[in-house]
């Protein structure tokens, strides 16, 4: 059975003149999700934040199994309502992945209850991805480490809950660290932050970034545990 | 130097005549207060929900280390802006302990992601707390288990993010089991959450449920640590 | 690809008359290989300890990915240095899924670095476990929680490191709770605990227990990540 | 009441001309014990590796809260005994502290489960330890981050469990990552690893080197729970 996966993205960048768009000419989305279409067992559709509903309508959320999430400059823009949905979506059992600065996205913020703040550097410095847990799933493939030659910084303090599981930590040419790759349960949902992708460099190119977002693609789709039934329970299970 | 302690309640179930009054009759918060009063290095206030600003006025949040958090009736009374002020002095290193029903309130559920529903029955069942982490401070001085003869249920699935350590788990006469005793960072700030305390039983006048209490004061204490510069660096720390 | 299984069991109190050889004619190990062998993508072998090197050879492990491990009156038997033959394969990647009495084989304490110990007592009373991470997928398929009506009693408090993620908790009806699905990760292999299977039961008959193993097994499989190289590294990755 | 305090160390490299005995004329052990004596509320001792039982006796075992350990090049000459017995104190509730090349030690190993192997190299580049959890009390009094000018490089993979707080990632300037502080809670005690310390640089002697270890001890130091009870338990705590 396939993973439904709906990559969304802001797309704002690559509609201007200007390097996000000679590095993505048919925007973020599109790169990600070409890959991910030539991808065994994946059915992909993209959403953008100009579309109505941004996309995300209670269709569409009824039909994805994983979101990968990018956003930038306009998080302000997303309604409150579409925030409520996807929070609902990942609570009942929704993958979500959140990419790059989609760290500062509404979304996020709401799922982690922290402000996700960090610091950040864009200077093109070089990013070295260490794999901090070789048993991860979404490590699968790749080497003890892996380069992106030019990337914008983003250090520690990051201000995120303590990762369920910290799969990658990066090293910064500038001298900072940063966990790059984060695993959370949150409802019977799935969320994985993964650091790499801002808008001027050709990341999500990179054969090691995809790999990645593949694997947390098939690490995020939902289980089929039951819905847990929540409030006044009359009965007890037991006589007393 | 002595750890600011203020309790926090909605004190309503207590103000009409009925079993909470006769339980708490000078309110709960006085009964967590009054206890926490008699603790060596504690300095201990209370405020509640129908003070001005819920008695959480930006001087009184300046001046707590450890916040107690007791709620039922009322969540959606607390004004918004009031949770943002709680939440902001959490994550700036102000420790909070959110007691039985507070599961369900504004700022536990901003603060954990989640839904934080729970499963409950009001048949004043016998609930029996094991040890989990015996290495853990919030453990100190207690045995294997405490029992509380009389208390109202909650079962899981409790909808929360696993905890960063989980102290206690219950065991409930009806049949359920409930992560009872769990902690979290978040920011720079501690959050316990510790299930007892139903209105209408004596649960805060119990030694045991006092000691976990005045233990999670202690730990909850806010760290000494520098606050993180979050934002944009502009040079790096290492020559490139 | 297949996941090539080995289904390791003590097999001695099957060899007797007796609770045991009535329930588990075939052996404990039979009752679980024969169900696995029914599921897609399994290839399925035993190995006992009376078998020359316990049926552990270097061979058959180097053709594992997934062992599970039954044992309880023997576990003093087992070979050192098979223990350090297994503890290797897990390190480089094995899963090992261990049952029930386990918790007490030489393997087990080897990879917790604790005493693993626990209360039980031998009633044959109720147990019912609780999901309580209903994103994990080892609680694929299952409801809210399963009983099993007569199991040895497992109680807190379990003397093992804090899982990693915590799937199960038990109720049982003598009033102890229990940790009883448990994941940890160890090098580039992954480890799960699973409670249920006293050797007098049928336990291992019991659809959601078998359902629970099969799921483990999956989750257990092992990474397809570079194994680290480990010790002196003469040159800096960087010019310095 | 005091925290009794017992510094371990192999205390040979110090014994030669060298550079370990220029830096430690009188044993790293003394470097870190006379620090220590100089914070309030610790009692400090100091033992080595040629004392008779290595300086471990049950006496002061019986008269310990919280050990330190560095060792080197002499791990295998540690008695299994002793290290049998310095692992029953830290799961009866000692804690230990293992510093730098201490990973490689028989009782951090055994308190592991895994190999503790990592990378390393030995030009005395800069680390910079990146504070991860400022909640976490190990960090109290310490900046966002600090330097150590020179020190040997340790790098990721790092064969360790997951730790249950991860308080320090470094960055090596040769490119690598590593955590740096770590800690686990093994059965009543508490482990904490703290990566500096090279021999041959005077990192023991740094205030915020000293500062980490003085609050570590002070995190470290037993708790007052009761000591389980573990094995048959013959009748329920529950009418059945």
């Amino acid at each position: 059975m396939s993973i439904r996966v709906t990559v969304w993205s802001e797309y704002r960048h690559e509609q201007n003149p200007g390097k996000p768009q000679e590095v993505y000419p048919n925007g973020m989305h599109n790169a990600i999700a070409d890959f991910l279409k030539s991808q065994p067992g994946l059915e992909v559709r993209t959403a953008t934040l100009d579309e109505p509903e941004h996309g995300l309508t209670e269709e569409v959320l009824a039909n994805t199994d994983v979101m990968t999430w990018w956003g930038h400059l306009a998080h302000g823009e997303v309604k409150d309502e579409i925030v409520d949905r996807v929070q609902n979506a990942v609570l009942e059992g929704m993958g979500l992945i959140v990419l790059h600065s989609g760290h500062f996205s509404k979304i996020f913020r709401r799922l982690m209850g922290t402000t996700c703040n960090l610091k950040w550097r864009e200077i093109g410095e070089k990013e070295r991805l260490w794999v901090i847990d070789p048993a991860h799933p979404i490590a699968n493939g790749l080497g003890e480490y892996f380069e992106i030659p030019h990337e914008e910084m983003y250090g520690e303090r990051f201000d995120i809950p303590q990762p369920d599981e910290l799969v990658f930590v990066s090293w910064f040419a500038g001298g900072e660290v940063f966990r790059s790759g984060c695993c959370w349960h949150r409802g019977r949902g799935k969320v994985f932050y993964f650091r790499p992708g801002h808008e001027t460099f050709p990341v999500y190119y990179q054969e090691e970034v995809r790999k990645v977002i593949a694997n947390a693609v098939r690490w995020a789709a939902p289980p089929e545990t039951a819905v847990p039934e929540f409030g006044h329970r009359p009965e007890p299970l037991e006589k007393l």
